[in-house]
């Protein structure tokens, strides 16, 4: 039962998080300030890799700074990789031994551009060859499945947001972060009843946007990796490009839709799915208009700002 | 029966772009250059985003561009939009019409930043928004499903990357790629025939790395948007990160595998989902090595430069 006591252990992994790598959040935001970064080049893998989608949401909209995610086949594959002078290049890698994340590390610092790893392994080649390093501290990740790594991979992003931006108020909503996970595991019985209905399901589709469209992605690979069911995630501005047309009656829709920017967008998808498409709906949310379209909701027990 | 006399006109439209467009395409290389443009910020949905995916794998290893795919609603529903200062900023539409990439054009021109509208509609709100244009010219689309406007999207990327390297042997490439199409549209009976062992297939996924990569996503689009299949793209490299859990004895993947300089991670990936999984493989390639792996091999007529 690794992964249940690692899911578990999240509480307690964010907090010492929280504690040990806030401040030295400070000086790596004040020395990519003094540098003038612009812009960001971020190379990942799998569960990382929508860290690094939630990373792109959170420094455009907190920090202004465009995100670019790196197609690592540049690096490895082809011959001339992008010229990246100017950008603060990001790799995020669980184990830090990612081949392609490496190289990509490896040739921001050939090019003179400033370079970060953020691992859970600070021994690990990735963190060797970058010039920083922001170091997850989850402890070992025994199961396959990547839980507490991946929630600790968010906090040291949007630690590092919050530094840059200075609002000591984000500090104060992130301390509260391991306190609100912990409501969260409480509802461990009730969503292992709830999921009793979905034993056979064999696809569905994970709708997310804005700040939350990485979790639809995390969503639908832990799907994939754990249950086999095939599972594909969307914003849901994509969504009803084109997509939306392989939606039956009863066809599961998963979607995490809390109240924020986006939401509006977002209880719009879900309405015309159910009313003109017939699908069910499993919604994770702390908005009540969300949560009554659903079959199965899962309400957040606090309001959360998103 | 619009879809397939859309289909079949693409041979005469590439053709037609590419004599109107190339010399248009080199000013605005030009115009690029001097301005000192160093990454690519660029807005798309649908299967616009997937000739954008395109574009951000080109323009990254022919013409070293970082390229950024943007997040709409950075720009839609969240209050800063990042800071576009140095960066071309590029918006596909088919249409021109779509409101959110135009917003991002809008707030590209704002900030002072370069702006390009690639469209089949010179008179959109996307052209009239943006400094620059280049008309896809592909003439009305009448099928829901994007076809030719997909296509003529690909080869306007390909010519202003072209022109940006200033390699006039790459424009004899393109000039070449009219007739490649004819001759893969000459396929149709025998694909037709193919395609028959697929009617009730309900679920697959796709397979493309590097410049081929966004075939995949738009392969998987179109499955999705006319047959209802659920059709999921991947990587190569990220389909082994986890996904590739869903594969069991007969599960269909369907691979865009032609020779270059990713053909020997593709093709490892190939050889593990036969050997260890059991799947059934549709492979388009011009590599043998490839199509001898799959139960429907769909030969492509010519050698091509990848």
């Amino acid at each position: 039962m690794s992964l249940r006591s690692e899911i578990l252990e999240q509480p307690a992994v964010l907090d010492r998080l929280f504690r040990t790598q806030k401040d030295h959040a400070g000086e790596m935001a004040q020395t990519i300030r003094d540098r003038g970064v612009r812009s960001i080049f971020l190379a990942a893998r799998g569960t990382s890799d929508n860290a690094g989608l939630y990373a792109k949401y959170l420094f455009g909209s907190m920090n202004r700074l465009p995100v670019a995610l790196a197609a690592p086949s540049l690096f490895t594959a082809y011959e001339t990789p992008p010229n990246l002078e100017g950008h603060l290049v990001v790799g995020i890698s669980q184990s830090g031994q990612s081949p392609d994340i490496v190289s990509v590390i490896t040739e921001g610092r050939r090019q003179g551009a400033m370079t970060l790893a953020i691992t859970n392994d600070p021994s690990s080649p990735l963190a060797k060859q970058a010039e920083m390093v922001l170091d997850t501290g989850a402890g070992p990740e025994k199961a396959i499945a990547a839980t507490k790594t991946y929630t600790t991979q968010l906090l040291a992003i949007a630690l590092l947001s919050a530094a840059m931006t200075d609002d000591p108020r984000l500090f104060e909503v992130l301390e509260r972060l391991p306190h609100l996970v912990e409501e969260t595991l409480g509802l461990e019985t009730t969503i292992k009843s709830a999921a009793q209905r979905y034993r056979y399901m064999n696809q569905c589709v994970v709708i997310g946007r804005g700040y939350n469209y990485a979790t639809a992605f995390e969503w639908a690979l832990k799907l994939k990796e754990m249950t086999y069911v095939v599972a594909e995630p969307y914003s849901s501005a994509d969504f009803l490009h084109g997509p939306i047309a392989i939606i039956s009656h009863g066809f599961p829709v998963l979607a995490v839709a809390p109240q924020g920017a986006v939401s509006d967008n977002v209880n719009s998808l879900l309405s015309i799915l159910v009313e003109e498409h017939g699908a069910e709906l499993v919604v994770v949310s702390n908005d009540p208009s969300a949560l009554e379209r659903a079959t199965t909701p899962l309400p957040l027990p606090t309001d959360l700002p998103e």
